[in-house]
Order: structure tokens, then C-alpha cells, then sequence
């Protein structure tokens, strides 16, 4: 382990933490609220503790590997988190560090989970910081750090397949910068896009930026109680398709703007995740037709609501939580399959899901004929038997640490529903759950232990289980092992 | 596919069954109830059936491969419950006929989930045959085909191979024969052993017989509405105690009879059960404590509950569904993981939780150091790649049946718990659930499409999937494909 370079990196993200810091910042000079101070503290601490972890670290051995990667990254991620949940607890408006920091890792993982009673008597620059926690964690910091930084390490690839979602990670461009600064370019452009829009629909331009970064990050964090429900149906539908843009492979747009639209059209990710937004959306609209009556009303609340939880966002234009169970269900469902790999939703993704399905298939088909050996093919290609392992294998990790969450969180009192959705929403980086979490209410009711599960759920989820399990291997931190070979 | 096989091995199934029935006939008689004539004409169908299955595909190409073995396995099942049906239905105790159906799938996938309102006013005969279904069903159908019936194919391995649940599947002896009449030997006796033990402790003889049959293939029927609440102490530990022993595999009996007493004790699978059942018993202990005050009464009813829900038995001394959340989702747990393989429990099989934990590690290892194979050991014997394979495939397959199962069960207007537990419980052939379908309830809430999708939920359980999903799979039924050569 090369512990040096960790600790470099791990200043460096501090760093670029500051610098994320300096928006709210100014966000809460231009509305003049006491919430600057904390603010300016938080950045502060933030160079001071960078600074530490940079100066006694500069090495010339710079190399990185697997290891090394997923500790930086699950490292990175609860560094971000304490630190950013500090500008919450010093301006008073979320006094306990405990409910600052789920809000936090809540931010980051772009899940959107709150414990805020009264969202709307929050100051501005607050509100700014816990949405754009959601833009910023939606493309990942350490993508982010490669996009900015000038070095080049090499073998920053590892850092880059621990943070970005997904089972194939590929790169756009031979060079990793380059392909985080292509990303990162896409994802700003049409985040901006996404804010024009809200503000032609008469959307203040605060809570177009807030609701933005929420879409964009597919977080969910917004301004008002009742999540998007109070906007106009022009504004709904805006963020409806906009959610459904950020759900998407980027290396789709990347294929758009370098002109090869038919090889972007034939994604078959792309056409699963399509299909099952539409079936869902149908089945929901037959099932709560009644409760509105008008099928345009009917049709808007159910493609919100599936767009909503399918890209993992959160947001909410009614109190799905009173829906019929069917619809519940089919929300739940959605909830595990997630958005497509390689955008900024959470979830297994529909990538996953999809070699899921032909493994068990092509098992199938093995057992009844043990001598057919057939390959699993996936976007055109022929999927190798390390990554198939690697899919199945995740997803038993994944069922067994949702389990464990669940069972620490079942602890409080609550029922059955409410433990088990709150769970898999956070897991999921979703945010809104049913019952007792449901989106009309909060997670504030949990206790402080069943936060920190809860929190840990939504950075297991986000960083894809492994690098935050890594961190925790005793192995991991061996010395004696190094791996020069490594891949 | 040969066909003429799979017609002539299911005409055995139901020549079998036809023998079986008159053990409830014969109980009918002594209390000389007018459910004797259901039985008889049931005897008759079943007996006609048979012929017109036997008779004209008598074949001298008796080979069966992996294709013959699922299919004669899933074929096999259904027949076996369309028959089993018939008593309930021409009795008229059970009028509708997808009820009987629902009832006797139940019966012999041991889940024990059941439509009926009130027990109590069954008659004798009928309430023999239902848990009569259990014993049979609990070590498997064609176990006691191979065991009785004078032939021996020589391939019949995969026959036992698609009807035996868990990961890996051994000979006892060189002969499957011989290996199927010593499994019914040993299930024999420790039935009878049981019976004998409830006998002393006053409970009627026919009662006796019925919570035997109940307990020794894990299934759950019983003959009072509340299960198993009404009886002594004495009782409740002995059922706690015989259904524990049911839950393990058969194999270390036969170690154990033939005195490799030490290579029973080593066994993983054995200790990781008894560890799983201690565990969960003190924290639900911890949780309910207050609900009974004294220590021997909470130890008593946590310890039968637990029992009866890793085992899958489904009996019940109190109403779990009213117990805190904590005790009833460590009870949610333990229904996926279930009994030992080889045993007549159902669920994931703990030995397949094993692997899959095993499985998990090793890849946790694979990502820090790509360089280390390490391979996987259980019992102490390296575990080979397919079987682990296998594994991993079957855990994603049983979560997309199981959610399937749901997302139809939830068309009916229960709330969230009842369906995602029904499901579960049926799925992992338990028997009671919470909520609607808890264990002071029943199912008869649901519609017939429900009942249809829990009772295939029940055989997908019980047969381990593959059976079924294959029987549904177009190759299966192509002439031009034979496989000599398949393992």
C-alpha cells in the first residue's frame, strides 16, 4: 500500500472541497446570511487539514493500483462527508453532527434522504450547498479531482473504475484527464441546460440552480416540502425528461457529440432502461388512474414519480407513499434496477441487471446441454468470465450488506415497511422511502445509530460496495504485499 | 428429450401416489367419515392415469439425461398436486378447486401455507392426507420412486440430482437405489421416533401422526387454529427439537449410523445452522423479553419460532406477526436462508449461503491482489468452479422469480408486508407470513391469479427453479438436439 500517495490524494480532495465550498460561499454573501461564517470556517478547516495531508506526502513513487484506488476513494468519500457536513452544524441549522453528516453523505451519494423537519426555513446558502453536494458527488469527486488537477498519474484509471458506477468501465479517450474533463464538460452543459428550461417556466433562478443540481446528480434534495409537487406541470415535465437524461450512459452523449448517433442508438442498456421506464409508467397509470381522474394528470404524476425513482433522484410530485400496493411495488422494484452505468443514478444499473438476466439464461441453457458453452454478449460485444463473476458476485454482496443494514436500522420501532424500504432507498441512493420515510416525511425519527447505517448503506451504494468493504479488509492495509504486477 | 421415458416414470408417480392415498383412505374408514369416497375416486383417477401413461411407452431406450431428469421432476410435481387435489375438492371441504390446489401444492412443497378459514371443522381423512402431502413431498417424490419401484435405471442420479435441494448433491452408496431406501429409512424412523415422543406427552395419537408428518418434512399443517400455541411445553420443546433435526442434512445421519461420528461433527454446514439458530433465538429473546417476563417462556417461544422458521416448518406458538419489528425481520431472514442442504427444509439452503459468502471473499481478495487465485474450500473439500457458478446464478434467479412472484401477488389490494412476506414465505416454502397472511390469518384473502403465482412460487421453492423454469423453456422440448454425451 502505498499509504503516502493516499494521504496525497486524500489532501488534494480536500482541496478541491474548498474550492466546491466557495459557491455556497458566495451563494450566501449575495442573500447576506449568517451562514458565511460557517462557510468560511469549513473552508478553512478544509486547506488547513489538506494542507497536512499534502506537505509530508509529496513521493516520487506515485503509483497507484486496485488497492490503492478503492481505499482513496472510500477514504475520499467520508473525508468529503465529515467535512462538508461541517457548514450544517457551525451555522446552527442542523445542530446535531450526526443529522449534518447523513444530510451530507445523503448530498454526496446523491440520494437525497433528508432528516430536515422544515426545509423552507433554511437559508439559502445552505440550501445551495446540501443540492450541490448532489452535483458534485453525481459525477464523482475524484473524476472531478482528475479533470482539474495538472498530474497525470498514469494510473489514475483505478481511481476512476472504483468511483465511476457500473460493471464495464471503458475509457472515451486514451487519456483519463481528458476523459474526465469530456464528462465533466457534458455534465455542465446540460445541467445549464436543464436551468434555462426551469427558468422559462417562471422557476425562480435559486431553485432553478438547487433543482438542477438535484436532477443532474439524480439526488433529490429540494426547497420545498412537498419536493416538486407545488410547480407547474410545464416545470414536472421538464425535470421528468431531464431525470430521465441524467439516468443515461454519458458515454452515450460523448457518442452523440463525436457523431456516431447509430452506434449511440443501438445501446442496448439504453433500449432496456427505456422499456422498462415506459412499462412501468403504464402499469402505474392503470393502477392509480382513479385517484386523478384526467389522463394527462394521471400519465405526468406516474412518468414523474417512475422517472423519479428509476434514475434514483427522489424527487416527487404527489405523496406516492399513498398509492395502491401495486404501485408501491413496482416503485420498489425500480428502486434496486437504477439508472444505466456510467451516469450519475444509483441503483444495481440497468447493465447489471441486463447480464443478470443473460447469466441466468446462458445457465439455463447449459444445464439442460453441458457441452454448449455459449458466450454471454452485451452492447455488441462478448462479455469475458471475470466480469460475469464479478456482476453475480456483486449482487450477492449487495443483497448481504442491504440485509445487514437492515437488520441494524430494524432496532428502532418502526414497521416492517419502513425498515425494509428505508434500506433499500438509501442503499439505492433513491432518498424518499415509504411509511415513516415516506417522501410527504423524513428520516428524522431514526436513531443516531440506524443514521450512521443508513449513511453507510447510501456510500455502499454509491461507491459499488467494494472500495468501503476494502477499506475495512484487514488486508488491505498490509505492507508486505505489494503488487507490482497488479493490473 | 425422451419423451416415452418422462410419460412412463410420471405414470410411476402417480401408480405411487395412487398407494399413498390409501393411507388417509384407511383413516377415513376407522373414523368412518364420508371423505372415504373422495379418496377412492381419487385412487381410481390417479390408478386409470397411470395406466394410460404406462402402458403405451414401455421403451427399451430407457436414458435419461439432465433434460428428462428437470422435466420428469417439474411434471412430476404438478401431477402429482392436480391429483392431490382431488380428496379436498370432491370432499367438498375444500369447494373451489384452485383452493385444493393452492392446499395441496402447500402440502407437498412443506410450505404449509394455507386457505383454509377453519381447520378444526376438517375431517379426520382430509387433515391426514393434507399433512401426509408434507411427509412426502418433504424428501421428495421420486426419492421414494427410486426407492421402491424394482428398476433402476442406472442414470437415475438425475433424477435425485433435480429433485434433492442444495448446491452439491452426493451418493450416500454407489446406488442411487440404495442411497434413495436409506434416506426413507432414516425419515422413517426419526418420524416415528417423534410420534412416539408427542405421544408421551398426551398428545392423541392421531395428532400425534399429523404434527409428525408436519415437522418431519418441514411443512407446517397442523390441526388446531392455533398451530401449535394450545399444546404443552413439553411439546413445543420436543417440536422444536424435531424440527431442528429435520432441518440438517440427511447425510450426517447416515455418518452417524455408520459411526464416522467426527466427520459428522466437522461438518460447516451443521455449525453455521446451529450458530445461525442460537444467535437469532438470544436477540430475539433480548427483543421480546418484555412481551413475557419470564425467562423460560421467552426462551421457549423465541427458540420455536426461530426452529420453525430456519427450518421453513411454518408452526407457530404465538402470533409472530404482533411481535416488534426487530424479532419479526430477523425472522424475514432466517426464511431466506433455511435448513441444511440434503435436509427436507427449503429456502437458499444454508450451505448455499456459505458459498455465497465464501464466494464474495474470495472476490474481495481477487480485487486486491488479481494475481491470487484463491480457491474456495466447503467441508473440506475444494469447491469447483461451476458449482460456484451455479451458486451465485441460482441466487440471481431465485431474487428475479421471487420479484416476479411479488409484482403479481400485489395486484390484490393488501398492504406492502403481506405481499413482500407472502411471497417470501411462499417462495422459501414456509407457510405463514405477516401482516394479512400472518400466522393467525390465512391466504384465502388472495385472488385465484395470486394463489396460482404463490403455488408457483412454492414448486419454483421446492424444486430449486431450474425444474420449472425449464420445463417452460422451448429447448427443452426439441427433438433434434440429443445430448449422448451429457454428464
Amino acid at each position: 500500500m502505498n499509504r503516502k500517495m493516499v494521504f496525497y490524494i486524500l489532501g488534494r480532495i480536500l482541496l478541491v472541497e474548498a474550492v466546491l465550498l466557495s459557491l455556497p460561499t458566495i451563494c450566501a454573501l449575495i442573500y447576506k446570511e449568517k451562514c458565511v461564517y460557517a462557510f468560511l470556517i469549513t473552508i478553512a478547516v478544509a486547506i488547513l487539514l489538506a494542507l497536512v495531508l499534502i506537505l509530508p506526502n509529496r513521493t516520487k513513487d506515485r503509483a497507484i493500483f486496485a488497492k490503492e484506488g478503492f481505499v482513496i476513494v472510500a477514504l475520499g468519500w467520508i473525508c468529503l462527508s465529515l467535512i462538508g457536513a461541517l457548514p450544517f452544524t457551525l451555522s446552527g441549522e442542523i445542530p446535531s453532527f450526526i443529522n449534518a453528516f447523513f444530510e451530507t453523505v445523503s448530498g454526496f451519494t446523491t440520494t437525497g434522504a433528508s432528516i430536515v423537519a422544515n426545509v423552507e426555513a433554511m437559508s439559502h446558502g445552505i440550501l445551495f450547498w446540501r443540492s450541490f453536494t448532489h452535483w458534485v458527488g453525481g459525477m464523482g469527486i475524484l473524476v472531478l479531482v482528475m479533470a482539474i488537477v495538472p498530474t497525470d498519474t498514469g494510473r489514475s484509471m483505478h481511481l476512476m473504475r472504483a468511483e465511476m458506477p457500473g460493471p464495464i468501465i471503458g475509457k472515451l479517450v486514451p487519456r483519463i484527464k481528458t476523459t474526465a474533463k469530456i464528462l465533466y464538460l457534458i455534465y455542465i452543459f446540460l445541467t445549464l441546460l436543464l436551468v434555462v428550461f426551469l427558468y422559462i417556466g417562471k422557476m425562480p433562478l435559486f431553485e432553478s440552480f438547487v433543482h438542477a443540481f438535484g436532477a443532474a446528480g439524480t439526488g433529490g434534495f429540494g426547497v420545498k416540502a412537498d419536493s416538486i409537487g407545488g410547480y407547474s406541470p410545464y416545470i414536472q415535465w421538464v425535470i421528468t425528461i431531464f431525470m430521465l437524461i441524467f439516468g443515461v450512459n454519458f458515454n452515450l452523449y460523448y457518442l452523440l457529440l463525436t457523431k456516431k448517433i447509430t452506434s449511440a442508438l443501438k445501446s442496448e442498456e439504453l433500449w432496456t432502461y427505456v422499456i422498462i421506464t415506459l412499462v412501468s409508467t403504464g402499469l402505474i397509470m392503470f393502477n392509480i388512474y382513479s385517484q386523478f381522474g384526467s389522463f394527462s394528470e394521471t400519465l405526468r404524476h406516474s412518468a414523474f414519480q417512475v422517472s423519479s425513482i428509476i434514475t434514483t433522484t427522489g424527487y416527487a410530485t404527489v405523496d406516492f407513499n399513498l398509492w395502491p400496493s401495486l404501485s408501491k411495488i413496482i416503485l420498489f422494484m425500480l428502486m434496486f434496477i437504477g439508472g444505466c452505468a456510467g451516469s450519475t443514478a444509483g441503483g444495481l444499473k440497468v447493465s447489471r441487471v441486463i447480464l443478470l438476466f443473460k447469466t441466468v439464461k446462458a445457465n439455463l441453457k447449459h444445464m439442460l446441454h453441458s457441452r454448449s458453452v455459449e458466450s454471454i454478449r452485451f452492447e455488441g460485444k462478448t462479455v469475458d468470465k471475470p466480469t460475469i463473476n464479478n456482476v453475480t458476485s456483486y449482487f450477492a454482496v449487495y443483497f448481504m450488506c442491504l440485509l445487514g443494514v437492515i437488520v441494524i436500522i430494524s432496532f428502532d420501532p418502526f414497521d416492517f415497511e419502513t425498515h425494509i424500504s428505508a434500506a433499500v432507498s438509501c442503499f439505492n441512493n433513491i432518498g424518499p422511502a415509504f411509511s415513516v420515510a415516506g417522501p410527504a416525511s423524513n428520516y428524522s425519527a431514526y436513531s443516531d445509530i440506524s443514521k450512521l447505517a443508513l449513511s453507510s448503506a447510501m456510500l455502499l451504494g454509491r461507491l459499488e460496495i467494494f472500495p468501503l468493504l476494502l477499506l475495512f479488509s484487514p488486508t488491505s492495509w498490509t505492507k508486505k504485499r505489494v503488487m507490482k504486477g497488479a493490473k
